[in-house]
């Protein structure tokens, strides 16, 4: 039985899989092979194709030379995700040993369009490079006073909960796994890694509304995940302690994760933010971090289960006075130790910075430091720091840096992080998914780049552009293709310079302050003061942050003269006068990125409103009024940024602009 | 019938009256004569005292030389509230031609305490300078999502209401009655200045609530007010309009308000916040603040009530490159031009300065300058600016160089606030009525000084004492009079300098953040850059602020060599290397008082340490604990503004102290 596609609610946006998006293979005769449910979601793609383009799709039978593409569920040397595709004689055929894999290889020829049945062309294998690409939900299932639905959230609701419930209808929750398919995605953790009294109890008594998500994920080949509460045997098992040596915790976790598998057989495993801005953890108890992952990783054991432990363990009680505490160095400190004591089915899961998604930070240090613990490397889709959905700032080549960053000889960021890449999601019960219509792209790049961390971002992001806009005439895919492209470079532009971070608002994060956080516990200064500014990270000086890198980096990073540029206030304090590579002085260069950046939101502004005609009314509107806003914004930081560091500087501008 | 006194719920503090402040009366004959109904108050005070301490009460007769005292409700001449009081041939007698005359008459004997009956004295006539002498209290009905049942409460909840009602039980209210009355208050507005949708209705359908309140309000001579909403018409009305020359606007306010004394006879009026920090007012109309006034007190004056039209209107939507707008201006601005257009039956509500109740400012040029118009003048007891009750910060002397200041040659602002003197309560359902129980005495020292606006604070400070531990051995009235004497000084001392105001965290306001307003809207600056800081309020090159004045003042505040030290940046921006009076620079001014503030809340809590044993345990132990976060909070205080101008200026501390 084909599974029918999903029907979108009213008024909501199809994102990358407008009906266009499948007028190639809806036109063709198309064979389906093979058994398996997933080969229902995809005989259910190609039938309501085929119903909208007038094509046929027969299921079983032999390809016969009539068939236009043949998708065949008949491999057997490929893994589950695997699919090749070749065409000859006329026919273009995808074979794949599993369900995902046919899924996969549908969605790739969809993005060839007509291309897929152009020509011959011999065997080619699609392999994702990670097995895991999941994206973290910060969804709280109660709305929380002050975080709301959703923790970071710019989207609206939450998809799957809604004031303090599951949501009942969840056709759209299944309409959310077929584009996270699309994009290659496959897992999901469904809620808040801060774990609140509401949520602890979806782990027991109220996993059968986690079930009923994983059903209408599973036929996409998204596997769900839940984030749980270190206490939990304390909170909901109501025993003394949570000490993951004691064996009535240890049991109480193994029945709890027994009853999980017998309501979702499926499930992916449990994220855990432990010990970390106020979530409880293993150090109550004189644990480790090892042995607090590694006790959800036994449990999780017999059914195939992995624990996702977050290394976002900081002290964010610091005392600004104390300048021998390091924020970034936390991370590493606390885990490096730790290498080699983790479960199989443990994940230490690492934010790609030692800091928290800057729009610009070093990659973390202890991403290839750790060489007998598999890793996943988490990034952030929701632009909690990048203008939160109401700025334009397409991640793609934010990530492919990081990902394609080698920390030693050897192995890339993207091909170390074997336990996965993982994201916060920006998706929410929003008409357009993400807020701004154009952070679709980002959610869509992230799922491109887990399947493969080499890839060209740009190619990535021109595919984004034609799938969501099948139709597009040129101008539209240039246009859209340019206000995307260096939007990244534009924000940062306009926002902390040279990579020391923050100076947003404290609390909610939108908006500039520059010493919004420079007084605070939260371990995230500039030091500026009237002669320089900066982090001095160095092992000469400083922290010694720098020399947790191998050693070409370190060697890169601790002399201010050869480190990059753009991180020179994350590792360097240096004077306003100091002169960059570039040949600038820092407060040249703080000046100028400063007009700059408003300068190109102004002319994105502009190419965007000369795309009207060409876009969807009601998108080009959206996108019309969040560039206001990310102009007022822009124009905020520029101002607020230079006349700061006019007043503490005293050097006047070069080129006698108007500052504050 | 003498009227009960109010029964304490258990574990609440008596605050100035406990039991042992009635002794001196309450051993002693006491002959009441006269009827009204503040007389069986009166009567039910001195039954009580009697009981605990074996005296006598009579109740009408003939004064025969038998009585110690003679409370006579029977002078003809005075107005209500005054009485006299003289002692001869043993008896103390206190005239008073009113019900409230002879309750206050009582409370003053109270406070004489055994010097009540000691010699002799000639009639002497008391009197109130201030016909009005007002409570505010921001409460909320219904509990605000973000500020809370009481606006910048820091007590506990409201003593009215309770998440959206009134309380059911008012026995505390007629105690906070009683209370009030002892100190000299006769009013009270029972609700937020900031009307929100619940707090609107108790204008019409929930004036019952307001009426219960008044009922055990009004045997302690407080007289009721409400806060209402100008959108009243509109929103509660269903009229397209608000209009205050609109003729069915006017008719709908003057039948509310017929309705609201039919329900509370001796209403004192209203209360309204228009046009202001996002509250409706005239403006939308096109009508000036005097016509919405007016329309008010068109509708009250039947009944002999006033409206309280607060003065504080200013842009709260600033842009802070805007140098030409200066908020401490607006006042002056927006009212000056109406003076002699408001009703006799609407007074003006004036802050005491013309910001927002910093710990210093200078007393707003519009008191002085509006002379044919009646003037209420605004304080904040309750701590919003001045350490929330957590730091120990005693008004009286802020208060008293307020009252005491003359506008021109000529009265005194305790004298030309005709119209009362107002002050946001500090007052809530905590056992100690006021969160920090030293805070009790700021609501004491305001009743007794909008009594008698030039009473020598100390004098009130030392008869709150008295009062309040009125078995006080020597070394526990000193100490309280020490740790409360110098308080205010020494916030100022660590908080914001030289009368530059705000530095507060955004939002709460508590604790210091040096740049939290100083790129906001709000029009709260203090422009320091590398050379100086302060605000040019001059009228030769700033916001020409200084000429609001009279010209003496305006001519003292002109130049910054003649302008007082204390607020010196609040009228000039000036080097950091610029001269005090007092001898010192700016900067070493800076590191001095914040070094010397921390220094005096450290000896204030040795000296508080010493009186355990002296004091109720529970009452010790809640100071004792707020201490500890004071001290904190000042030494967070002095580091973070001395770094921020350590590392602004670069000057250091001639006595080379610890600066981060």
């Amino acid at each position: 039985m084909p599974l029918p596609v999903p029907v979108l609610p009213e008024g909501v946006d199809p994102a990358w899989l407008p009906t266009a998006a499948f007028r190639a293979v809806g036109r063709r005769r198309t064979l389906i092979r093979g058994w398996d449910p997933l080969a229902e979601t995809v005989h259910g793609e190609v039938a309501e194709a085929c119903r909208r383009f007038g094509g046929r799709v027969v299921r079983g039978g032999v390809p016969d030379g009539t068939y236009d593409l043949v998708l065949d569920l008949g491999g057997e040397s490929h893994g589950d995700e695997d699919f090749t595709c070749a065409r000859d004689g006329g026919t273009t055929t995808v074979i794949a040993s599993g369900g995902r894999g046919l899924l996969y290889g549908l969605f790739h020829v969809v993005r060839l369009g007509e291309a897929a049945f152009t020509g011959a062309w011999a065997r080619d294998t699609h392999r994702p490079t990670l097995a895991l690409r999941m994206l973290d939900h910060w969804d709280n299932v109660a709305v929380h006073p002050v975080i709301g639905q959703v923790e970071r959230g710019y989207a609206g609701g939450s998809l799957f909960w809604e004031e303090g419930r599951a949501r009942g209808d969840l056709e759209r929750v299944r309409a959310y796994g077929r584009l996270l398919a699309a994009c290659g995605i496959n897992a999901v953790a469904v809620n808040n890694v801060n774990v609140h009294e509401t949520e602890a109890h979806l782990l027991t008594d109220r996993i059968g509304e986690v079930a009923a998500i994983a059903d209408v994920l599973r036929p996409y080949g998204v596997r769900t995940h839940l984030s749980v509460s270190f206490a939990a045997p304390v909170v909901l098992g109501g025993l003394p302690t949570a000490d993951p040596l004691d064996e009535a915790v240890r049991g109480w976790w193994a029945t709890a994760t027994r009853r999980v598998y017998a309501a979702i057989p499926d499930f992916g495993g449990y994220v855990v933010k432990a010990d970390s801005e106020g979530q409880p953890g293993p150090f109550a108890y004189g644990r480790t971090h090892a042995d607090g992952a590694n006790m959800l990783a036994a449990a999780l054991e017999p059914y195939d289960g992995t624990v996702h432990w977050r290394a976002f363990v900081y002290d964010h009680r610091q005392d600004w006075r104390d300048r021998t505490t390091d924020r970034a160095r936390a991370a590493f400190d606390h885990f490096v130790p730790l290498d080699g004591e983790f479960a199989a089915n443990a994940v230490l899961q690492v934010k790609h910075g030692p800091m928290d998604f800057q729009v610009r930070e070093p990659v973390s240090p202890l991403i290839g430091a750790m060489p007998r613990t598999r890793l996943a490397v988490e990034l952030q889709v929701t632009q909690e720091y990048t203008g939160q959905q109401r700025h334009v700032c397409w991640l793609g080549p934010m990530w492919s840096e990081v990902l394609r960053f080698r920390p030693e000889q050897g192995l890339s960021v993207g091909e170390l992080a074997q336990g996965g890449l993982v994201a916060v999601s920006n998706a929410g019960d929003d008409p357009f998914w993400t807020g701004h219509p154009l952070a679709q792209a980002n959610l869509y790049t992230f799922g491109r780049l887990a399947w493969a961390p080499d890839a060209d971002p740009l190619g990535v992001l021109d595919e984004w552009i034609r799938l969501t806009h099948p139709d597009a005439p040129r101008p539209l895919a240039e246009g859209l293709h340019a206000v995307l492209d260096g939007s990244w470079r534009t924000y940062e532009k306009y926002t902390a310079p040279l990579g020391v971070g923050f100076m947003v608002q404290p609390g909610h994060h939108y908006g500039p302050s520059v010493d919004g956080y420079e007084y605070s516990p939260w371990g995230t200064y500039h030091f500026a003061d009237r002669d320089g500014i900066g982090v001095d990270r160095s092992a000469a000086s400083g922290t010694g942050y720098a020399a947790q890198y191998a050693k070409p980096w370190a060697e890169l990073y601790e002399p201010p003269d050869t480190c990059p540029d753009e991180l020179l206030l994350f590792f360097h304090h240096v004077p306003y006068g100091h002169l960059l590579n570039s040949g600038k002085t820092v407060i040249q260069h703080i000046y100028d990125t400063h007009f700059e950046g408003v300068e190109e939101v102004e002319e994105a502004r502009e190419v965007w409103a000369r795309l009207a005609g060409l876009v969807d009314p009601a998108r080009h509107a959206r996108v019309a009024e969040r560039y206001e806003e990310q102009l007022r914004s822009a124009r905020e930081w520029r101002d607020q940024i230079n006349s700061y560091f006019f007043r503490k500087s005293g050097v006047p501008d070069e080129r006698g602009r108007r500052i504050y």
